[in-house]
């Protein structure tokens, strides 16, 4: 029959089991920013490729090509070390599900290369297909960050999370903008995605900027001055601002596509950054649990074969809860019990601190919930598109002045009120 | 190297753990349910004796105390069945940490009961002693509740969690107002305590009448208009609107003790009745995820040795999403490929659907951890009792005419402007 203090320890090793898990999926997470950095790559150069009728970037789209089978096979590698058969994880249904549809993704990847290579598709369908199979492997970033039960941890995989999506969205932009400049063309549709992706972006890093350690924040707002960004804004204007007709100067495209692209290579690095500092911080978390584990199984240790604590649990100062009253001590050994009851105490302290900070922390996972699943519903039954979707919620908050979070509350619980999918 | 449909089926495994974790927990449930029922008899016995000088109950007091060591056993035993070495469960560190406190004060029992045969102390303390325990056994299962992964199993204990939490209320107040019968007076103190009590059993009831399913509903509300509850309130009027000196009919103890343990015995029975149908629904849910895992296994048995979906993934049907966009299919068994994307796909949505739910079942045990934790910080900082702390809450609301967890959320707000603790 396991004791109380057998149960406080098997408490402590859950914790460890955690912060385990969490120090495992740090390291996928850096494999999946690199694989989703060439994906990206390889999603602009396609675009060149395709827009240019397959005069540009042939060469340098298959360079990126080579280059993405290695990270893909080390992000498959660490798929394949969850154990799945064995001690199903925490939140395991939804990460394992995301996992599989990334993988059915990966499996079409050879047949989505060779219609771009045959030319047999337009831009935006590629760009497209690339930006699903990137999305999913975001989300499983996300269902990570999603199931992370320590607040720091969980702080910052916000940060990650929402600096990827950030870069991805900036990506997006690169293959937009790719296409447009490739075709020599920026039409009215290209300008509204390019803007809507601009603002995107900006709520992304502000989530980032929210939850993000100072070191990374100092080189974000120091690059944030860099030339590229002023010549990203050139362009971003030239594309815009094309006359009617959407011409734009098609020799501009490797200039866009150059400082695009350095502007996410400088992004790589600093996710490099945050998924190395993450790695670290489970790390430590990890060595601080076995350190406590260790403690508490020597104090546990000396109480060995020592007398029941009796009245002890009893025996505490008064709460004002009207919990425990004192009594008066027996003599046998109360200290004993005290200490079982000290370190019940500081656990329950513990545990509960950290689920607040967890509690306040999600906030910014849930929001993020709230306004996907307000957009999924209005693309659904009203059949816009994420964009239009976006901007009729954010159109409405402005108007009503509030905040989106709130908008998006008010869309789901409306949803029945909405008419059903076409 | 695991394939995609190798991830859909481990993801079905987890649900399936997952909810057999929750089928053992149930059990638990029920267990609990009853050790809490004896130990809430016992502390009105207790209340009883020490009141009455150990003039009366002394037999009943020792009949009940044989009783509850069985319950206690059973508990115990249940508790052994945590396999706390291997796979850690979710949530285990919070649910371990609450089972070694129980532990704890069980083993602290026996001294308590031998200072209440000794009347070593007043029935205000064992009160309080009693009902810390107790406190610790229901804690247990609101944990069970913010563990469940499964919505209908959720709303399920939320329902369960909340009847135990009134019914102990109603303990409290049968040992409270058998306190007062019992010394022959009713103090403004003990009325405000009774009051308080009195209210919050209500809070408790109309959450679990929101969760519950029709038949306990049911039977709850028939229950309401039984003889029985007719008795109580006459006898909650003669201690409320005691004269100043408080004085009340001792011979009247043995009345309300019966009718408030009549009142408790009937809230037992539809307790189980919950947690046999707690149990049912784990039941239900396990067959159905068993059966689906089965024909996922089947289809995804019929697509060994298959080619890769290859574009298939990319060949859905538009979505207004602007996602993937539909490519000409090609020669390579698509219907193969698209046999897994349907179970992804559908899996997708059944998760997403789910954790939808669960977000909104959520909310009650996230408004009670707010307003406990409202709580907590009032009597901290203001040194306030429990009822004190939640009358200055509830006052607050309906002064600004808000809800109740609201101004939970504004007090936790303004945490770092109260005074420090005393």
């Amino acid at each position: 029959m396991k004791s109380a203090p057998g149960f406080l320890l098997a408490a402590k090793r859950c914790e460890i089991h955690g912060l385990e898990q969490l120090a495992l999926t740090a390291e996928l997470v850096g494999r999946i920013g690199r694989l989703v950095h060439l994906l990206q790559k390889e999603r602009g150069a396609s675009n060149i490729y395709l827009a240019s009728g397959g005069t540009r970037f042939a060469e340098q789209r298959e360079r990126i090509v080579a280059e993405c089978a290695a990270a893909e096979a080390e992000v498959r590698e660490h798929f394949g070390r969850f154990d799945t058969e064995a001690a199903p994880l925490a939140g395991g249904a939804r990460l394992f599900s995301r996992i599989a549809w990334v993988l059915h993704g990966l499996d079409a990847l050879p047949a989505l290369r060779e219609r771009i290579a045959a030319r047999a598709f337009e831009p935006a369908r590629a760009t497209a297909a690339y930006s699903e199979l990137i999305g999913g492997l975001l989300a499983v970033v996300f269902e990570a960050a999603d199931t992370a039960g320590d607040p720091a941890v969980t702080r910052a995989l916000v940060a990650l999370f929402n600096f990827m999506q950030g870069k991805e969205l900036a990506g997006q932009e690169r293959a937009t903008g790719a296409a447009a400049f490739g075709s020599g063309r920026a039409g009215a549709e290209a300008q509204q995605r390019l803007l809507h992706l601009i603002e995107a972006q900006e709520r992304c890093f502000q989530v980032f900027a929210g939850f993000a350690e100072v070191p990374v924040l100092a080189r974000w707002r120091a690059a944030q001055g860099a030339a590229v960004v002023a010549e990203l804004e050139r362009l971003r204007r030239v594309l815009c601002t094309a006359p009617p007709d959407g011409a734009v100067d098609a020799d501009l495209s490797d200039a866009w596509f150059d400082c695009c692209t350095r502007r996410l290579d400088e992004m790589r690095e600093m996710e490099d950054m945050l998924a190395a500092g993450l790695q670290q911080l489970c790390e430590r978390k990890i060595a601080e649990a076995r350190a406590d584990l260790q403690d508490h199984a020597l104090r546990v240790d000396a109480l060995r074969g020592a007398p029941a604590p009796l009245a002890v649990f009893f025996e505490r100062t008064p709460e004002p809860a009207g919990g425990a009253q004192v009594l008066a001590a027996d003599g046998l050994g109360p200290q004993l019990g005290r200490s079982v009851l000290d370190m019940l105490q500081a656990q329950a302290r513990r545990l509960q601190a950290m689920s607040d900070e967890l509690n306040t922390v999600r906030g910014a996972l849930d929001e993020r919930k709230l306004i996907e699943r307000a957009k999924g519903l209005l693309m659904a039954r009203r059949g816009l598109t994420e964009d239009q979707a976006y901007k009729l919620l954010r159109q409405t908050a402005m108007n009503q002045n509030r905040r989106l979070v709130e908008v998006a509350e008010a869309t789901l619980a409306l949803a029945d009120f909405l008419p059903p999918g076409q």
